[in-house]
């Protein structure tokens, strides 16, 4: 039954179904999960996992994707794309349901993040007009429509308008659910850039932190596709099999960013093949021994983001697709001694679907009336109700 | 006060206050409207306008309007302008609140209709997809954190995603408020193109049809430009001034779409330059004439529509900046002999502010959770709640 126009009072009131929709930058497919959230009389959010599957994006899609981020596009390819996602949005949430034997009718409403095409938080000259920006594709209104449901997107642009960075937005799902009145908490996720919530023990909202510590596998993939033409390093293997390059590895660990005060994002704009050309070329004799540099220094950021920044004694919960390689993890449990990294699977939030529960709970949240951006963490001016809403 | 997140029988309890905003593709300003709507206990809307303006577009936003229309334009250009037009709209507002001393307070919601940079309804092979698609840039959610409302806008997707042209969609808005149990009326509006809308006198919602029946101001303006560097020919004195051409006028009048069965829409694709461009050389000793030819062709094009498809004894109802031409309306006149056109001021919609308080109506709709697209008049599968929603 698609919720029509009900009142947020009235739809905290029962055990909501969403569909939570994520698709990243590296448009390795569609995160796609189905959760239960309710909230209990103390006003707590709950959530329960149904399903979660991700699907692959049709190869055109990423064709047309990189038509559009190049400087080649018309506007009509970004309005054709648009609508497009929709229907393979709309064409994944019917997959899921049919492997799941979830009956599509029981789900109440739709988060969906979009596919990220521009994303600018800091002010630019446009003409005279300074301006900070982000838009994902993939229309809210047509996705309601195909699928009768009601859905919430467009989760970045509020924070941007009140002069955030549009970004983190899971924090506020690691606040709500991972942490704990007597145990400080870090929250890893190892995506293409890596990012970290913490969480200090018994923690107000209001105090928070979320960042980029640097890469996550971005670099690592980069080079495992280059020299060994295959989309990741598996567990590390090869990386372990090389020497770290201390030329190389003292110009990364050098980068301004690495020890840079919290809140700074980044993302493939600093780290990407430019960064790192010259001492591809210098070192390619052992690819192995790049990829021992970069696993090396990927681990080292986020550990050394964590001895600056966190609370001493805290604990890690790790997900994201970086979590796979073992070697990386084995080198950050090295660099932090005796600190205890468990999985986010171990709280039920399964490492590969997080992002995709995330953005249906923003969904619960928004539909809720509540608010899910922390100026702490992205810097806005104040907290608000983030997306656009479209009723069937 | 923001309207938070009420249930939509809440919202249609109270009169509720309404700002609309329109830009239409001409680019020529931003129409304001801030009206009073209430539904009265036989569930009849009813409204009052309060105040109501035009405030030009900055030059730069045409600068950057035409960039991404052309082909040489990047995502970049089109997320930035995404939010300056909120940022546009937003001063929009403040300005129609200070003149008219009206507290911005007191504005419940707003309705955007936001800038059109794409519409398609006809699906077209993008890669193996086949997708129709609709693009109107201003950021719903950027607005409404801006001026802390609530926005409803984006409403063209949901039409367009349920197979319909996605426009016309202000036949609701005249069958609500300019439909009559005893009188069949014709609702014209003469913009760059002009449309009517057919309501036979106590016809059902679903009955209603409307279209576009050719050139509005669009000729006109053009050839007034061209030949004498005006931007219209005021009081179409020009045009009544020369001599009707008629190798011209019957080349235009035999246009297939001129006569073709409606539903039908059209726009500057097939009313442009290219179209009249041998005749403009062939007859431009008298550029006179060439105006009055359009001009002739114009009101031709009106009545022909009229003739062939409105019920007998209908009166008009005109709107739209193209009424100002008043050679433009006597010949209307005189082509459909005794018909009697009365402008839609006489019904407190002034001509120049309908589109405005149209989609300030759309947006109050919405909130009530009504549908707004008319499938009998842009050929959707069926009726659908417009717009997306942003709670600020």
């Amino acid at each position: 039954m698609p919720v029509n126009n009900i009142s947020s009072k009235e739809w905290l009131r029962k055990p909501r179904i969403l569909c939570g929709l994520m698709t990243g930058t590296s448009l390795d497919g569609v995160d796609t999960a189905i959760v239960k959230f309710h909230t209990d009389k103390n006003g707590k959010h709950k959530f329960s996992l149904i399903a979660k599957e991700t699907y692959s994006l049709p190869g055109e899609i990423n064709i047309l994707m990189n038509k559009i981020l190049s400087e080649q596009s018309s506007i009509s390819d970004a309005s054709s794309l648009n609508f497009i996602l929709s229907e393979i949005y709309a064409d994944c949430i019917n997959k899921l349901c049919n492997s799941s034997a979830f009956s599509i009718n029981d789900i109440d409403a739709v988060g969906m993040h979009g596919q990220t095409v521009w994303h600018n938080p800091f002010k630019s000259l446009i003409g005279k007009y300074r301006v900070a920006s982000t838009l994902q594709l993939g229309s809210v209104s047509a996705l309601s429509q195909i699928i009768n449901k009601t859905v919430v997107g467009d989760f970045r642009s509020a924070d941007i308008a009140l002069g955030g960075l549009g970004a983190p937005l899971v924090p506020i799902f690691d606040y709500e659910f991972l942490s704990d009145e007597k145990e400080s908490r870090i929250i890893l996720n190892i995506g293409g850039i890596a990012n970290i919530t913490l969480l200090p023990k018994n923690c107000r909202k209001e105090k928070v932190i979320a960042f980029d510590t640097g890469p996550g596998n971005v670099l690592i993939n980069f080079a495992a596709n280059k020299y060994f033409d295959i989309k990741y390093d598996k567990n590390g293997n090869i990386a372990r099999s090389g020497k770290r390059i201390s030329e190389f590895f003292n110009f990364l660990s050098r980068i301004p960013f690495m020890t840079k005060q919290p809140p700074k994002s980044t993302g493939r704009e600093l780290f990407n093949h430019e960064l790192i050309a010259p001492y591809l070329s210098k070192y390619n004799k052992y690819p192995e021994n790049i990829l021992r540099t970069l696993t090396d220094f990927t681990s080292w950021s986020i550990a050394e983001n964590i001895r600056l920044y966190a609370e001493p004694k805290s604990i890690i919960i790790a997900s994201g697709g970086g979590t796979e390689n073992i070697f990386l993890l084995e080198q950050l449990k090295k660099e932090l001694g005796g600190t205890k990294i468990l999985m986010s699977d171990n709280f039920v939030i399964p490492t590969d679907a997080k992002e995709a529960i995330c953005f249906a709970y923003l969904a619960y949240r928004t539909l809720g009336g509540m608010t899910s951006n922390l100026p702490s963490v992205t810097g806005a001016s104040h907290e608000a109700k983030l997306g656009v809403i479209a009723f069937p």
